[in-house]
């Protein structure tokens, strides 16, 4: 094997297929990324099993091969050389060398045939998404799926496709994120995405308008971004039904600034940290919302001016996940919908459709 | 007590003052900020006995008195609340209530008599030096310093004052760092300052043109920075006779580019992390010097084009001591200076005076 390319172009593709080497596999090949030279391409391949990803680049082939290197260190080396054209050749002793103007590094390479092979998917794709769109969706749920195995389904994100629309979901037991776009697909489909393939695609995913093309199959899910595509298997079996979880009733309605909520919520927190429970209460009165709470060190008091529809209540809530839904939502004007003490409370924003919280109360002895 | 001053001017302070509380003490009074309202002016104090800060700032009075309240939860209500005018005034119960906007927190406060007096410092100023140049000098030799405690009198930086010059010095047994700044003082000191009370002195000095006076006592350093003063022990002990240690002859000398070296060195070092011995090896010949350094995952080889003057000469390195050097050096031509394989290596700058630095080789079983 034997190429030439640019350095920076190298840097980017190890980059992106790094992302699929967890470095902690019993598979020492799967600390390596696999690179094949080839017809003017290169194709560099990261993977640990559950997530692989390709993407290719273009490259001046003097002579063909595949190698697989260790990950870290052909990647601290790339970053670090000069910004130059960098030649990468096999020579004796299972080695490559890699000459970069005045630098010659000779590394160890693995044996290629090791490297596990890409699942085998027929591309059928079912939808196409605007990729800065898909990037927001799963930034928007991806923080409330469950952090604990117990329940190995909800360390995943619902992808549900029907009625044209595309809904990501996550929930952990405790509260409930949904973002929902529409599509141009009316097929319907049920699968559950690793949240750890998210988290990676979401780095990947680009701001501007470029389109991923997504395709199905009974076990994976592959994401077809141009010159990258991530392979990810499935989660086995059924997400909660979650449609049920969610109120379609309240008997109060607050509109409230989301960054003065916010803030509040932050600093009434600071006096939950005691014993961990982050216990926070609302008294909601009069186009008034209170926010108490107290501990061993002292105790605080916001006050903060809303739209009342309805009758006063008395709630209480662990503030982490409050903050967790109010950072991550864009628009300054939202919803709180309430019903009794102890139900849900749905955050929306004013126009509604785009997305659902849900985070349930903490129940009071006294309440 | 009962005062009202802006947020940010008491968050600026706090912060400050809040640099010499370790949180780690075994005294909890120590885990406080001392603060005491009188004549318009507010002070605050941090302290872990070893280094002490006090800093002042402006505030409305309305009442004197002195508390200790919790340094970190002090510190992150006073941060998360709104841009504003900030009250704070004693209650019953051993509180405080702290009132700012719409936010109101009552905090438990420590009694202020237990909170440890501050040395008692008659102010004899011996030298005045301006904030950014000792900025810039503690910054230049705190990397050498001792990271262990075996000889505690190395985990300081020395500060020599003699022949109208201020000497700041840091050794660990590996490197020597030596930075110089001339100062209108005739008098002959030598005091040793711990590298943790330079380190935040480090952290609040300017890096504009304000001066800071500094005064000896037999066991302390007090840096005055007007509204803020930072007294700290002294290390005791004799500091090593460092001038004995650098040679003042040479029989190499290279003259080359900062940032080529440094990128070459630490490409080499990528290498050389292997049984982490960081072992790179110099070959100084023809105007040429080759790095090399090789691992069981493979080698390196880089070249760098230099001035020499002198024999040829091959050496081994520690790559990270060099490393560290040529990171804090701003200058982009310098000097290195070689004797023979066993020497230290002592790295200049091309105008000489301001620095010197001193790396020790690694001796080569072959060598």
């Amino acid at each position: 094997m034997k190429f030439t390319c640019a350095k920076n172009k190298l840097q980017e593709a190890i980059s992106i297929a790094q992302k699929a080497v967890t470095g902690k596999s019993p598979m020492p090949i799967l600390q390596g990324i696999h690179i094949s030279a080839k017809s003017a391409q290169l194709t560099l391949i990261g993977s640990d099993i559950d997530l692989s990803i390709e993407t290719k680049i273009a490259a001046d082939i003097q002579e063909e091969g595949t190698i697989v290197v260790d990950s870290k260190l052909f990647g601290e080396i790339i970053r670090k050389l000069p910004n130059s054209s960098v030649q990468i050749s096999t020579i004796d002793n299972n080695s490559i060398e890699i000459i970069c103007e005045k630098s010659k590094f000779t590394l160890i390479h693995m044996d290629a045939d090791e490297f596990p092979n890409l699942p085998n998917i027929n591309e059928n794709m079912i939808f196409s998404i605007r990729q800065k769109v898909l990037k927001n969706m799963i930034k928007g749920t991806i923080f409330a799926i469950a952090q604990d195995e117990t329940r190995p389904i909800l360390t995943g994100i619902l992808f549900e496709v029907n009625d044209e629309k595309l809904n990501l979901v996550a929930l952990d037991g405790y509260r409930l994120a949904l973002r929902s776009n529409s599509i141009d697909n009316d097929n319907t489909i049920n699968a559950v995405i690793p949240g750890k393939t998210l988290s990676e695609l979401a780095k990947i995913l680009s701001e501007d308008e470029e389109s991923v093309n997504i395709t199905f199959t009974p076990n994976h899910i592959l994401f077809n971004l141009g010159q990258t595509k991530i392979i990810s298997r499935l989660l086995e079996g059924e997400f909660i039904r979650y449609n049920s979880i969610i109120p379609e009733e309240y008997n109060l309605k607050v509109t409230a600034k989301r960054g003065e909520l916010l803030n509040c919520i932050e600093r009434a927190s600071l006096m939950a940290k005691d014993g961990n429970t982050n216990l926070i209460k609302f008294d909601i009165k009069d186009d008034n919302l209170i926010i108490t709470s107290n501990s061993q060190l002292g105790k605080v008091r916001e006050e903060l001016n809303i739209i009342l529809q309805g009758d006063e209540l008395q709630i209480a809530f662990n503030s982490k996940y409050l903050i967790d839904v109010l950072k991550i939502i864009d628009e300054e004007e939202i919803i709180l919908e309430f019903s009794s003490s102890v139900s849900p409370c749905v955050i929306k924003n004013i126009d509604n459709t785009k997305y659902t919280y849900l985070v349930l109360p903490v129940r009071l002895l006294n309440a």
